[in-house]
């Protein structure tokens, strides 16, 4: 079994909540060595204990490092990199009907693998070490998943018009089945509702059905639009958000993402519900939808994590510059510059984005028993000087490539900047090649 | 004289304005060689001749690569990085009362010097070749500038109120006496007077009478907060834009910082006076001072360039990422999609931004003839794949690290992403220290 010691860093192991004061962002940093012993967590700092004789069978150097828990990446479809910076700028139904669409209607199995694979070597390298996706082909989703090394909550888009959403479902359970909970228990099964002006009640329903006979979650897209808000409204009476409570949604875990347009009461029942809402302000701010409220949702309760969305919508799956920019919107939006500091918007990247996927008992602590994934930051750089305050430095001065080595499950994924698991330079050369049929199918 | 060879690039001159439909971004990308001069553009794909028998005496492939114009960074405080991340997520007036004007008081020339000196830095790996800057000690700042080999823009601050009004404004003459279109003609003076609200009419005036004598600009903030916008409103019964014009600061080149809260009458003044805006969205939205109404100022006329601000409010000096934030902000403040396309975002950010410094026939554009202030994007990443559209990618997906190589006038400033023309890790020796010392001054 591997056992690593990384030596001498510096130490964020967001075992502490952020109080929201500036002093707590200092107290956050402790220093010395983790040790990982197969794929946990044995010793942080001075806490845990290791076993007599303990020996590392690997050591890394952590000096100049920023050691922390990996990031959880809330909700994407991760295959959309072969979209990336293929439409942007354009008004929503445009996109889809004229764009997204129909590449999306070409795609096949291995398409979504290499797609999903080049995500995925970029998720890491920003430092995401957990994603949630939704899309379609995920089989081959998974599959990417357990070559390359990350730990996912994977949901087969579930559209429920017409004969197709039959078949999704059939899909979705076939998936349960070949993947719940492998991959060394990487890989978690969701249901992937896609949204309710998609999934009629009816649907929904046979839906709430399959995850009562599976016991697995929901991951949806909720309130991301007013033109979503109106539809729903028009047709059923009522707010999404109750809609979905009415119709049992919330007796089971649920990942909303977006929560854009909401209610006080919304917000409420999302609180008394134990909703998870996944955060996508880029998504948000390039689409136009508009600027969900994170700190009443907070302050209800709600458990709030962040996400990129897709990359057609954003155009990176950098995690670093989401939290940045989820906690510049939230200052400005609210009117008070004291609004999600970074702190907070740090804890919601790692801690409380994985209490959203239902991992708060697995991941985003450093802390003996928990799983070990985590990420080193280089430190010597230029823009990390001087040394104020290493929680404000990461959350509003960091970029991707500061990340240098990421441990997932225990092992090393990327050390030094060199992607361990695959070859990355073929991925590169898979999706252009397929990236360019797809647009240009003629 | 050296004579640079940029071979088998694919280049963004931005010769051409955006149309701001999708088909133009694609058209704005030719590819082959660069040759350089000096400090002069000689030729840019198939535009300008070479002189016969034209030999280079240093050849950069640029295989793999994106060239393009330097960006202009429209507003900073350079020596600010030595306050980077000290104090965040507090209100604006007990940032600046207990925080920020307690350690500033304590700066030396030589603490600006080496502050100044990480910032050049930095913006030069993130590809900014042009800075605006209004700070003090702004002899030893040209002295950064000079050795360093930016191009700037450079003001020392003038607070109107007290005996040190008259200084700082003698201060100024001198500035512009021994640095006004030195190093090489890279550095041009400004005069600086901070805002309306620090600087009474009776000085301004005294402050136009300067810029009359020595012909030079003016760099102000302007209508950053809505209590700026009170304040005026209350002692002089008009708006900040208002009281500038009719005391006839406008009769002079104007960069006006901020301008979040403008009425329809004051974009209108401001496009009938040529008056420049620096726009600077992330320290906007960190202070929570609002979102400046871009694409009403770009539609009534008035040339907007983006700006960092300082690193106490922001925290990094990365104009990609600012870019992109312009752009996203834009989208979700007015609720429309195609708002600030990514062509239009990277035109403000480079040519709009020389035309806002006075600089537009020099710099902003690879042409024959302009000066050779260019930067090269290494476009193998994973982040860079597919390539449907580089200007997208440039503006969505980009991060400062995939810059590796920066020329300004030139001079090779930076080279696979090493900067050439001064020790960096002796510049983060002396920030770590100084920076200690002032804030721990006991």
């Amino acid at each position: 079994m591997e056992r690593i010691l990384i030596k001498d860093c510096l130490i964020l192991p967001m075992t502490s909540e952020p109080s929201g004061g500036e002093e707590a962002q200092e107290e956050l940093v402790i220093s010395g060595d983790v040790a990982i012993e197969g794929d946990t967590i044995l010793q942080v700092g001075d806490q845990g204990e290791l076993p007599p004789n303990w020996k590392p069978t690997k050591v890394i150097d952590g000096k100049d490092h920023l050691c922390l828990p990996g990031l959880v990446n809330c909700h994407t479809h991760a295959a959309m990199t072969l979209f990336r910076s293929y439409a942007d700028d354009l008004p929503l139904m445009y996109w889809l009907e004229k764009k997204i669409w129909p590449v999306e209607a070409r795609l096949s199995g291995e398409d979504v693998y290499w797609g999903t694979a080049l995500a995925l070597i970029e998720m890491i390298r920003s430092g995401t070490t957990t994603f949630n996706d939704m899309y379609f082909f995920m089989d081959e989703v998974a599959q990417a998943v357990e070559k390359i090394g990350m730990r996912a909550c994977l949901a087969r888009g579930l559209i429920g018009i017409g004969v197709q959403g039959e078949v999704a479902l059939d899909e979705s359970k076939q998936l349960i089945a070949k993947w719940h909970k492998q991959a060394e228990g990487r890989i978690n099964i969701w249901l992937g509702p896609h949204a309710p002006y998609t999934c009629p009640p009816t649907y929904l329903e046979k839906v709430l059905a399959v995850a009562e006979e599976y016991q697995v979650g929901i991951h949806i897209h909720l309130s991301e639009t007013e033109g979503e808000i109106r539809q729903i409204q028009k047709q059923y009476g009522k707010t999404p958000v109750a809609l979905l409570r009415e119709l049992g949604a919330f007796r089971y875990p649920v990942v909303a993402a977006h929560c854009v347009h909401l209610t006080d009461e919304d917000i409420r029942c999302l609180a008394e519900n134990g909703v998870g809402v996944a955060h996508n302000p880029e998504s948000n701010m390039k689409l136009a939808s508009g600027i969900a409220p994170v700190t009443k949702l907070r302050a209800a309760g709600v458990a709030v994590g962040i996400g990129t969305d897709g990359a057609a919508s954003n155009n990176n799956l950098d995690m670093l510059e989401e939290t940045r920019t989820a906690a510049l919107l939230q200052k400005v939006a609210t009117g008070d510059p004291q609004a999600l500091p970074a702190a907070t918007a740090l804890f919601m990247a790692t801690r409380e984005g994985a209490r959203v996927l239902g991992l708060g008992d697995e991941i985003g602590m450093l802390k003996p028993g928990y799983k070990a994934d985590l990420i080193l930051i280089d430190l010597k750089q230029s823009h990390w000087y001087p040394k104020h305050n290493l929680v404000s430095q990461l959350v509003y001065a960091a970029q991707a490539h500061d990340v240098d080595t990421v441990i997932i499950n225990g092992k090393v994924v990327m050390e030094n900047r060199k992607i361990t698991t695959i070859d990355e330079e073929l991925v590169w050369a898979q999706v252009e090649e397929r990236a360019k049929r797809l647009v240009e199918p003629g």
